[in-house]
C-alpha cells in the first residue's frame, strides 16, 4: 500500500541517488546475440571493436555478466547538473481523464539537450577523455543525441564531430546551432568528407540523407583519424547500461514511498530510453521477484518490434558496422516522408529484442495523429511540451488509464517522458494545420525490405 | 557562516514553500507614483481601471500597504507543476573562472513557457477565472509572456487572444506554435482587427510592429469585448507582487543554509524578474535589517535606467493606457534593429524606478556581444542554454566574480536565471557568424525621444 505523504514530484536527495548502473544482461538467461563481423560473420572480438569504440566501452558492450557498474565520480559530479530527474504524479492528467488509475512519469527533459540522451553521452565522453582521446564522432538525426554529446564533450573539452542527416541539418537549423554553442562541428550527411559519403552522393546526387548513412560517415571518420573514436546514442548494450540510471532512480523513488507500478510504458526507437527505464524492474521480473506489464510503444510507420523480424542485420547503410541480431525492418527501411514523430531507426536494441522474443515484454504501435493528440492533451494539463518520441508513451499511458476507467481498476501506470518538443514545432504545426496523416506501410512493402536482409 | 551540507541544487520541500506574495510597496517610504489618466492627468481610480483589468488585480495594483498576500490554493496547486524552482550553486562556472566568489542562481526556466513569466500569468488567469470572465487579451514580443499566458489560460479553460509583434510572429513561428498548442489565438500586430491597428497600418503600411503598438491593440480588444480583460506581463505593480515568489523561495532556501548574498543581480527590461527576485531582500534593506548590493543589468542598446529620465510617460504607442512615472527612454523609442537580446521595453517598472531613484539599487548596462559571450560560457560550463535576457545577469555575475578574483574577496553572488534560449537560436547564430554588433544610441538620439515625453 503506497504511503500518504507522497510529494507531487519526487526528487531523490543526493545521498539517495544510485551509485551504480545496472547491467540487465547479468540476469538474462538468454543473453543478447553477439555482434558479428560483417565480413567473416564471426562474433566481434574486443580487439576488433577497439578500433571503433573506446576500450572501456568495448568492455561494457561485451560484458554479459557483471551486474553492477559503479558510476565514476566524475560522472556523478556531472549528474548533479541535471539529475535526479523528477518522478511526477500526473494528477492533472488523471483528473482530466477522470480515471481511477494512478499515473506517474519520469521526466528526463529538464536539461539543455532536452532528453535522456545526455545520460549516455556523458558516460561515453568520460571514457573517451580517460583514454586520452582527442575527440569523438557520431551521427544525429533530429539532433537530440548530437546536442547531448556536444554538451558532454564541452564539459570534458573533447572535440566533437557530428554528422547530421542532411534533411534535418537544413530543416532544423536551431538544433545545429545548439551544437555549435557547445563547440561541436556539424556536417550535413552525406558529405564529401568521407569515402562512403562521396559514394552515396555519386549514386544518389539528390539524397537528403539517412541515419544509416550518417552512421557510416561517422564511423569512417573515427577510424581514419588518430585519437578519435565513434560513439552511438542508442541500440548498443553499453547505452542501455548507462541509461539504467533512469530506471534506478525511478525504482528507488517508488520503493521509498511503497509505490509499485503495474504497467511500465516507454517509447521505443533504438531502445535507449525503454531499456534504461525498465532495467531494474525487468531485473526483478527475470529473477522471479516481481511481475510487471512492460510495454514498448513504437510508431505505426516504423514498427520494428510489432512487424519486423528477429534476425541479424546491418546497423548502417554503408555496411561498415558490425551486424546485430535484432527485430528489424531491414537496414534500408526508411519511414514514409510524412512521418514526424521520431523513433525512425530500422532496428531495435539486441537486449530488448531478446527480451521481447522471450515474452518478457509486449509491444504496440500507434499512428502519429493519435500521438500528437496525446501530446497536446498532455501539454495542456501537465504543462510540459513533450517531444513526439515521448508522446508515444503518453498515448499508450492514456489508453491504459482509459481502460481502467472502464473496468474501475486502480492500476499504477509508470511511463518515461524522455524529452521536450521545443525543436519539433514544425511537426506540431503540421498537426494543427491538418497536414499530418497516418501512412502505415503495407505487408508487401515491408516484405521488400525483409527480402534484402543478409543471409546468416 | 554558511553550512557545510548545502546541496548542489536546493529545492524547497512542499511544506517549506512560501504561502504568500510579498508586497514590497508596504515597506517603501517613498511609494511608486500613481498611474495617471492620460486625458485628465489625475490618478487612475479603481473604477477607471476595472474596465481594463480584473477587479482583484486592480486592487493589487493600487494597494501600497498590505505587506502579505496569501497565495490562493488553486495557484499553489498549479505551482506544484513547476515550482519550487532550483537555487543552484554554479560550481562549474566558479571553477572555470577560478574565482574565490560563490555564485548562486535561481533558475526559472524549467517550465514549458521557458521563463519566470508563468508566475504572473497563472495569477492573472486565476483572477480572471474567479471573476467569471470568458478570456483575456495581451501582447507579446519575443513570445515568452504570450506562451506563459497561453499555458495558464489552458489550465483554467479561458480564451486567450495574443497580439504578437509582427516581426516576431513572422520570424519566430515556433513560439507562435507553442501558443497554439495551448489553444491561444495569435494575431500579428499591427492588425486590421482593431481601430488602432488600422490607423497605424494606414500611416505606416510597411511597419513590422512594436510592443507599444501591440499593447494598444490588446487593450482595445479587451475593452471592446464583453467578458474580456487585458493582462500584462511586466512593469505593473501587480506583476512584481506575483513575481515575489522567486525571491521568497530564494530567501527561504538561503536562510535554511545560512547563506547571505552580498550581491544580487538581475536583468531588467520591464522589471518583472528583477523586482521579484530582490523583493524580500530589498524589504530587509528598506527596513534597515540587512544590506545588499542590488544590481539591475540592462542592454546598452535599451538603457532606460542608466540613460533614461524619471518622468511620466505613455506605456503604449496608441496612448490608450494610463501614464506611468518611470525611468523611460520615451514611448516611441525602439532599440536598433540589430538588437537581439530582448529587454526592449522603453520604460522600467514604477516600483523599481522609485527604488533606483532613492539610491536603493544600482544599474549597469552591457553590450550584446558581451552578453552572448557570457551566455556561451555559461552554457558550456553549467549545461543550461540561457535566454539572452537572462544572460545580461550572467554577464554581470561573471564580471563580479572576476573582480573577486583580483581582490581575493569571497563574495556570495546571487543572480536570476530567468529562462532558456531555445527560441533565441537565430540570435545565437548571428553571434557565431560574427553578424552581431554593439550599436549604442548616441546622446543626441536619446534626446530626440526625450523631447517627445508628455509634459506633466
Amino acid at each position: 500500500m503506497a504511503r500518504n505523504d507522497i510529494p507531487y514530484k519526487i526528487y531523490l536527495t543526493e545521498s539517495e541517488m544510485p551509485k551504480y548502473w545496472y547491467n540487465l544482461r547479468a540476469d538474462m538467461k538468454n543473453k543478447p546475440a553477439p555482434l558479428l563481423n560483417p565480413g567473416t560473420h564471426q562474433p566481434m572480438t574486443a580487439e576488433e571493436l577497439n578500433g571503433v569504440f573506446c576500450d572501456e566501452l568495448v568492455r561494457q558492450e561485451l560484458d554479459n555478466d557483471t551486474r553492477e557498474y559503479p558510476v565514476p565520480q566524475e560522472i556523478l559530479d556531472f549528474y548533479k547538473m541535471y539529475r535526479p530527474s523528477p518522478l511526477v504524479r500526473a494528477y492533472c492528467l488523471e483528473k482530466k481523464l477522470n480515471t481511477p488509475a494512478k499515473i506517474y512519469y519520469k521526466f528526463e527533459g529538464n536539461n539543455t539537450s532536452g532528453s535522456h540522451k545526455l545520460n549516455s553521452a556523458i558516460a561515453q565522453a568520460y571514457y573517451a577523455k580517460m583514454q586520452g582521446l582527442k575527440g569523438v564522432t557520431t551521427e544525429t538525426g533530429a539532433g537530440q543525441w548530437g546536442t547531448a554529446l556536444s554538451m558532454a564533450c564541452a564539459y570534458f573539452e573533447l572535440d566533437c564531430k557530428v554528422y547530421m542527416v542532411k534533411v534535418s541539418y537544413e530543416q532544423k537549423p536551431f538544433r545545429r546551432e545548439v551544437m555549435r554553442v557547445y563547440g561541436a562541428s556539424v556536417t550535413p550527411s552525406p558529405s564529401m568528407t568521407t569515402q562512403v559519403g562521396q559514394k552515396i552522393l555519386a549514386e544518389h546526387p539528390g539524397t537528403t540523407g539517412s541515419l544509416g548513412c550518417a552512421i557510416s560517415e561517422a564511423v569512417e571518420t573515427a577510424v581514419g583519424n588518430p585519437g578519435y573514436r565513434y560513439v552511438l546514442g542508442s541500440v548498443l548494450n553499453q547505452v542501455l547500461l548507462h541509461q539504467s540510471v533512469i530506471g534506478m532512480e525511478t525504482k528507488i523513488a517508488m520503493d521509498k514511498y511503497d509505490i509499485k507500478p503495474d504497467v511500465i510504458i516507454g517509447c521505443a526507437g533504438g531502445g535507449s530510453n525503454l531499456g534504461g527505464l525498465i532495467a531494474p524492474f525487468m531485473g526483478e521480473k527475470l529473477r522471479g521477484e516481481a511481475d510487471y506489464d512492460i510495454v514498448a510503444v513504437e510508431p505505426a510507420s516504423c514498427p520494428s518490434l510489432t512487424r519486423g523480424v528477429y534476425a541479424y542485420d546491418f546497423c548502417d547503410t554503408g555496411m561498415v558496422c558490425p551486424l546485430a541480431k535484432m527485430y528489424t525492418l531491414g537496414s534500408d527501411f526508411i519511414p514514409a516522408p510524412n512521418h514526424a514523430g521520431g523513433l525512425r531507426y530500422h532496428g531495435m536494441s539486441p537486449i530488448l529484442s531478446q527480451l521481447y522474443d522471450d515474452g518478457m515484454m509486449r509491444a504496440i504501435s500507434v499512428p502519429q495523429t493519435r500521438v500528437f493528440e496525446a501530446a497536446e492533451a498532455f501539454a495542456r494539463t501537465e504543462g510540459i511540451l513533450p517531444a513526439p518520441e515521448s508522446s508515444h508513451a503518453i498515448c499508450a499511458a492514456i489508453d491504459e488509464a482509459m481502460k481502467c476507467k472502464e473496468t474501475g481498476e486502480e492500476k499504477t501506470i509508470l511511463f518515461g517522458l524522455t524529452g521536450t518538443g521545443y525543436f519539433d514545432l514544425v511537426a506540431y504545426e503540421k498537426f494543427h494545420n491538418g497536414q499530418m496523416d497516418d501512412y502505415i506501410p503495407t505487408d508487401d512493402e515491408l516484405e521488400q525490405f525483409r527480402a534484402r536482409l543478409p543471409r546468416i
